[in-house]
């Protein structure tokens, strides 16, 4: 069977959500070029890997040669000193959108992430067409990233789909985690959505499973067709329900940023 | 068991719609009144046809009299020329509604298109909020129609449900038939709904199916309780995958009017 | 089982929503403190029953003392004279926020009405941001304690979940009810989570079941993750068919109020 | 020269605003009725005078009897204890609509106030649309008397002008008051438009001058075509510059309501 | 001094506006080409005059040739029976943009009418993102240029400024025409900004002076810079201030349409 | 006679704005600390100058220090290779916040841009709710700048104006700048009204004087009460009138940012 892909790049392969998506991102093109500034061990069929410095513009421009789609999900993927994430997650976007730009790639998917939204409080329903609420560098780094893909759609054409990835990890152990959990089938489909889908703009649409919760609301990425079929409803027993009104006046209940609100900012290297 | 009205009248049954939809209508009222320019064979049980040109205000009286309500499908349903359409759908809808309103007629079911709306993009998410953009004369006269209703429902309290017709085909076998499909059981449903809702007002409601993806918002007619429970995605895999970026670069990808961008308007009829 | 409360205490217990509650309060808390100003009967396992005249600040703090939390059904449920509605849903609802004030308690459940929004008509889709349309002195008795406990979340930081519920009996027989009908099974789920969603500050939701028809939009509440598992759907064939036009001209059937447009305001007490 | 009525009420006469604006009201009617609970002092010409409580249904629907329309400005007008509150504000104004709905009057002046909205910052820009936010039991009052009012439109049709009067006193001295002063004369003005615009329905507008800053934005209004004509810009310079920003810290400059967020909810009378 | 156009046709020269307009129209082109159905006297300096049916398609190819910019004030400008309104309105406009169109015109400012409005209420506030709500045939018509113009811009980038002309005679002599009053000059500068503006899309923008009441708010045209400078003000003392409630029933103050309500549809001709 | 402040900072004194600001800033603080990475002159009475380049974390700390307020006005101003950008606006605004936060200082004054909203269309009406569309590296700096100080708000409470400033030179001379007109003395009212309002959260506000088109809506800045007082009226008649409809096409007349649109990226330093 024809895959609808002859070769995408795949960056951050060597993260978390790197390692466990690696196994499904063959179904989208004959090639999967893997990226991580980490080893990312042997290529297996259909594979093959790159080591890459994001903040190194040769390097990214090399790394973008030759594919027809990117999946963005590489750099700092959590609360850190601002250095480390000026160099991955602001420059070396730059230099990603300058290789897309001047290799003349159709199409990014870009792991944004929830915590460019973190302090609206967990009683608000968000859209994308709501200003962004970063609760730390990370935040504001993926902030930047959303709008210089915006700005490569306004001015270029570039397709970008922007998923603000909620909580995935396997398994959901709290209030938070419960109301922002992402299976990895639901972001397998949404990779295809996003990848597949003739006209997508520049689309911010927002990562979670069918659970029970919502501080979301995806209405405007829509037409995506995204339609999760996982939820974290079986999750819910794990939580404890005890209303400890003490415990619950933790600030990281209040804030949809949950523990960013006591990681960031961090000063100290 | 008693039918919900006595007698309802249904116009443009000859056409695709209209032949679809006959054996359908039984269920809403003892006498079904079909009307065409063309021919319509010979009445069935419940059933009594007129011939009707929508653009003879003589005609048109004579066809409505005695009648509850009406469902309006007659008309061109395409892109044509302008003088065609000018007759059928702009003159023909002005002398139904003053058939209407001088014979007391208290409700119209209006056939409208999602070509009132062709020219958002196929990224938009479109409300019956939002003003129309049609994609040629066909859609303009749609508008006009949907104007015209409200007016009467403004002025003169007469009801009418604009109903923004999907693709409703048998089959979808591309992008954007996928996204705008309407089965027929659920094209059924929703006349059902329009008839029988005791308050509708001037209400423009979308006709989809629960396909994956969604381009239209039905909020505004929630009160309506149309669900569907038909959906386009049995059809999905006769859509091919691949992402060929140079055919996808058409602009009937682009606009939710899909090949209408194509035809129309028709200078030369 | 640890149950989340020590003590909450329920007011209304008497009515008749509270007759058909109490059963179901137990596992919310260790003691259900059950008040009302008609007598209870005897107190069964788990149970403490108080007598308790809303309008009397006295016996108002004494009814809230030492309770976690509050599910405030008491006061007049439908349209009555102003004067009994003035002393216990106005005077009542004010003493009870004193108490809540003085004492600590940090939660309340308020049983508010769909009649704070009786004059939207039944063609229109209400939010909890649009502004109330009350329809007798009962709704706008009900605006008061929605404004009020509003007050004590901005300014002192208690949080209310206002519920604004739907036709709440075992059986919904004509149209209105159909699309208002609130199931018990659900009201407890939505009381369940109320109690226990973690961060709730002052939030007004919907209280119905999974009908087919909506009038309102329960989107401010989604965060609080109540997903309604009844439907009006199994009684929809009680609800006869026929559209006789002639009735439907009832004002009635054109306000969301129904039979609240008829009953009130009472000036014969 | 023929004046615009025959006969209004006012009622609150004896109050801060009562005495201030009488000498303004001979120009609306032949005759002015004025009324309060306190002495009004001897009629002048086109004068009359009542003395009323408005708690008393009787005495209101004497004072009603007989005259077009009726300004309503009676009633407690600061932060007080909750009982004299309920009898002049809720029942008063209870008592007022009755009477106005059984004597056919057809528009009132309601004196609503700005601390319906005092617990939104002074960062925010609120408008008529928005949910009411007040800050203690006068503004909840006051939120009553809006909901009443717009229950007697929407049933009724009565119509009511309601103007959430700003700081209206002869002079500005500081912040918040320079934001939200009223003079006099637009106020006047207000009241000619409030009473004389031929449509208003149920109107909420806000009473302030043309100010410098702006809190309230009057767009649901301005077909009245108030346009005021004084300005508090003529006290700026009493109000001291000097940032110190240890004083700045007090909670009555975050929200409009200032020290009314001090003074409510008055638990002793 | 250079004149902005070489050549620009003004549609419906001879109707009243079309004659109020004609002396000012000189300083847009160095030729002015007016058009109308009826005669049109000489042509003055810089003038040329043209006799054309708008709904023959030929003629109006023929009017357009060779002009950089249209005016189109032709049709019919009042309420009518439909077949003259369908005509010239309707067909006329047709006709005038399939023209529009094969000669590569690039702007057309359209006279629109406050008519497709009529139907708000006058204590609405419209602004040009809300649904047209027509009050009549005329209405109607002109909501179909509106779409039939919008289509242009969107598929073939054909640039039309729609007016929604207020109340344009040299008095205002009653409360209706008090609000919505367009001077001469402010009307002659609003052509000048659509004609001028380096971009104007397709808009649609309110025609009004700065006259004390507002019903609509033209902000989605702030672009074009229109500031008018004359007011109705100067006719206030024209409209009887009397509050004679009996009269004020009348349906017509109760609509933005006014006498429309009275006069339409026509089904006389 | 006193002064709001003891000490404030200036940062970026040396630049275009910086030079002309200068003095003007004396009114604001008995010692005005001027600080830039070029030579600063010698300081006047009441000035102190420092040398800092904002890319150094210490000397923007020792730059902070003792100040009550921070005008930030410093780093590149317009488009240029993306490693100057980052070093002085990314890195540069990280170390202000660091040193806003560690030293306790509770107010910043951000020099923001236009370019932040750049790509959205000269026909557009943009206001600070709507998200951002940057034109080119230097606006997406400052969606940056604009995204931290947000955070600093939501998290610590300190306060941050962001001014979107317009054309501020002293004359206009095309279109666009005749729309985006900024007069000094309008920029100096409104860094007084943002220094010296008493509360101001975090808020974006348009910095234009009171031109005649607008393409910016500052209704969510109202608060600050800032007034132009200056017109680029003024500069009217030395924009030509000529509609060369051939010059028009150019793409910098479709979107807001002008040149900037042929400027950006660059992507040779």
């Amino acid at each position: 069977m024809t895959k609808p892909f002859k070769r995408i790049l795949f960056t951050g392969a060597a993260g978390n959500l790197g390692q466990r998506l690696r196994p499904h991102l063959g179904q989208f093109a004959d090639i999967v070029r893997l990226a991580d500034l980490a080893d990312l061990g042997p290529a297996g069929p259909g594979e093959e890997t790159v080591r890459c410095d994001l903040a190194d513009r040769d390097q990214v421009m090399a790394m973008c040669e030759g594919v027809d789609a990117i999946l963005h999900f590489g750099g700092v993927s959590t609360e850190e000193a601002f250095a480390p994430i000026m160099q991955a997650n602001i420059l070396g976007t730059v230099n990603l959108y300058e290789a897309v730009h001047k290799l003349g790639i159709r199409r990014v998917v870009f792991a944004s992430t929830n915590h460019t939204m973190g302090m609206y409080k967990t009683t608000d329903l968000v859209d994308a067409g709501m200003p962004p609420r970063p609760d730390g560098y990370y935040g504001v780094s993926k902030v930047f990233g959303e709008s210089l893909s915006r700005y490569y759609w306004d001015r270029f054409g570039i397709e970008t789909v922007c998923i603000r990835i909620g909580y995935c990890w396997p398994e959901a152990t709290n209030y938070r985690q419960l109301t922002t959990w992402l299976g990895l089938d639901d972001l397998v489909q949404l990779l295809r959505r996003s990848l597949l889908t003739p006209r997508v703009g520049h689309t911010i649409t927002f990562g979670t499973s069918d659970n029970p919760g919502r501080w979301w609301d995806d209405k405007h990425a829509r037409f995506l067709g995204y339609k999760p079929e996982q939820s974290s409803a079986q999750f819910a027993n794990r939580v404890p329900d005890a209303a400890n009104w003490e415990e619950m006046q933790d600030i990281t209940l209040t804030y949809q940023g949950g523990v960013f609100l006591h990681n960031g900012p961090k000063y100290r290297s």
